[in-house]
């Protein structure tokens, strides 16, 4: 009997059907990054066991939208781009365990399969949902230019309901492109017993950071952001006390592996 | 800190914005099944380690449509239909471990990440992809009625290509509704290391049936299939040799829960 | 020059490619109907030119969701169900013309576009939405059954915000499925001029009514709906002050052709 | 009674709800083009009655991808790009009339319903599909740069069936975008008779061009290109018999309306 063969499951006789491809996983994209604050003690309640909330603006938050076009190593799913862009609304925190300060993902929406597969890999709580984010131009009126005054909007939906819109309006080009998302990932990975009864067999504490990141100039300014009810989510417990500041740029990564922590 | 809440992932303070509740998961659909003989070595290809094709007829599969509407133990999402209704399509062999025979998903495809995720909890090797299935009808001239000549089909796309279409001419009612699907499962569920060199933390091979299962008539007939190749799947290499029968029926199921074989 | 053929566009040598066929078309479905009432002048607003209010319950108000299949009399549509099935969320109110009572579709959702080319034809205003509506079921736990105390849900969705959605809990059989949209249709064909300051040069009264209608029993019950606001549209502005009832019921029809009225 | 109100269905008191404001309509996007050569009968057949092939390279054809953003002209869309951006493939060949050379669409996908509409208003003979194109990227590996060697790809699916993939490979700069879609449009608007056995109240004859066109730098290369048979469609009659070039540039442009010509 051969061998099973894939990253992920469907494991096969050739390996080729796995729902993505091993890593490196490369990525080049436009990410939209809103940081507001909500209550400290919103952030607390979504750390696991033996994680402390960040010493310093603890109840810092970053919604971000991205919208990605990626590849395994070889690139072939570039040419049938179906296979190769998608996009997502996250939610990110940051935390410390052990003296050092990380970023944790606690909510995401993607909307294809194997971004979907990879961010359970890698401890992305990820859902399908619908996200728009405003596109800047060069040529045209139908679109911002990033320059000062441009104005951009990004949306999420899911489940047919609208979770989550924002808006920015560019001031001028930034050093930083926000600090909520900028450390090493802190990710819970789970699966719970196939007895519903037992223990879960996957429960690990992982972390990992992208290698080969490349940056474009970033572009800063003001932002609003309303988070709406649903059944089935918990995103909206996390509301805005006070905005921070938005962020536009493009980045560029791979992914190539993390770490176990615990 | 509070403890994290929610059978799979995000997990949070009020575990409800898990991509699904914990079991029982209750079922009722429509499921349109065509039996075939491909080459045994495909199936025998598909199998892990320690299992063996069937003894008796080990070139069988059976593909499968699915229109379910399904719920947690507390029926919410029936009045969402949206987080309530999914269609899938599922290829399935039989297989033998240790003297007892079983069924095994070896593809499947769905259309809604609740769905997705409980595939994976199960062993299901879950994907997203587009399907249909002609609905028999009671009144109009717009389908089939569940009787001798009524005809229907069923489409699977993903990534923007086809991968199968099937036929199914009634003939008759029929005692079974088919006899690959018709064992416990033996699946394998699989998350490999967060570094990617490592051993896999969730590599188990586990059994599971349904509880409560309630079914209708069973009407059977005859069957076209033809299946498509795209980069990204091995469907196609479970090529028919010849169409053994097809099968509709309503069925309903409740899962709550599997067993630890390895 | 070959005559170019198709009874809608694009019209090509083989008129195959035309985005529907032309009539008659057949219909088979699942129809779930709240009726209510709000403010008449709500009505009268959505009412033409020479068109008045019903003289008799000018504020009803039908909001009916109808999961479809549909085919040209060829039925070829039928083996191939992505080119046939469709759901639909539509709004009726009822008026008046020349002394005969009509119902109206004043707003309207599919997910297809062949409905949609369809909706056009016949003066229905037919965007594109997302809409889910339960299904009765007769095995499992996961649905409703068609009797007494059956809870059945819809929802409506487009551009990532929800638009409507309805409960309907049964209390038994009815002679009667509603009478709002029990009416020959008076409807509005519009093409405004390609010159946009010129007359519309497609500017219609029409009326229609399908024949070859078998209907399945109805069974009726109280209702909840709420509306909901979203830029582009004025769907709730036809605000609910009283529920009237609900239905549910499997209708078969035909539609072979309208008749101009002004 | 109010006047109804909109620039299309449907048209209401507040005319807040039509599926499209009113002209102009502004664009701004990036656009993918191959042009190739067909047996010209190919494209004669697709001219309606008064219009000639075009007398130099008569079988030129042109298939076109684009990622719009767009907008009426309060830009309101936006800031909700769910409702501003859309994606379309669409087949372009040229034509004359009375010694008159135009460009003529004469197959149209896009995604969006407002895309839709509008593609009607102007004779566009849109249909629904998906389609992706490969994103040149600035930073990162997981897509082409806008220089020699880029590599691009681009696909259309409709009813769950892959109808076309391109290949573009930069070779360098050019001057020209190509020259089968760079003439006004002559394009044919069709509504059949309600009545189906009489004539079709609105068969015009337009033409229209863009204005306000600003156009990023041009890069050219080689091509593929495919076309696949399906149910309902014309679209691979249109066979390639040689690739001429491929272009990808940025446009915005507006639309503000068009001419009656017959």
């Amino acid at each position: 009997m051969a061998e099973l063969k894939g990253f992920m499951l469907p494991r096969t006789p050739g390996g080729r059907a796995s729902i993505v491809p091993a890593p490196p996983w490369h990525y080049s994209g436009d990410v939209l990054t809103i940081e507001y604050r909500t209550d400290p003690s919103n952030v607390a309640a979504l750390l696991p066991d033996g994680v402390e909330p960040a010493g310093d603006d603890p109840g810092a938050v970053a919604i971000i939208w991205a919208d990605w076009q990626s590849c395994g190593d070889d690139g072939s799913e570039l040419l049938d781009p179906v296979r190769s862009q998608y996009k997502e609304c996250f939610v990110v925190v940051r935390c410390a365990r052990n003296g050092e300060l990380y970023s944790r993902c606690v909510y995401i929406w993607v909307d294809k399969d194997f971004a979907l597969a990879r961010g359970w890999y890698q401890g992305y709580p990820k859902k399908l949902g619908s996200m728009w984010m405003t596109r800047p131009v060069t040529v045209g009126r139908a679109g911002p230019r990033l320059e000062t005054g441009g104005r951009f909007g990004a949306t999420l939906q899911a489940n047919d309901r609208r979770l989550a819109e924002v808006t920015l309006t560019l001031s001028g080009p930034s050093e930083s492109g926000g600090f909520v998302n900028a450390l090493p990932m802190l990710h819970s990975r789970w699966m719970p017993s196939i007895d519903p009864s037992g223990p879960a067999p996957l429960d690990e504490l992982v972390t990992m950071r992208s290698r080969d990141v490349e940056l474009g100039p970033v572009f800063t300014g003001g932002a609003t952001i309303e988070l709406f009810e649903a059944p089935g989510e918990e995103l909206a417990d996390l509301a805005p006390i006070e905005t921070i500041a938005g962020y536009w740029r493009q980045v560029g990564a791979t992914f190539s592996g993390g770490t176990l922590l615990a």
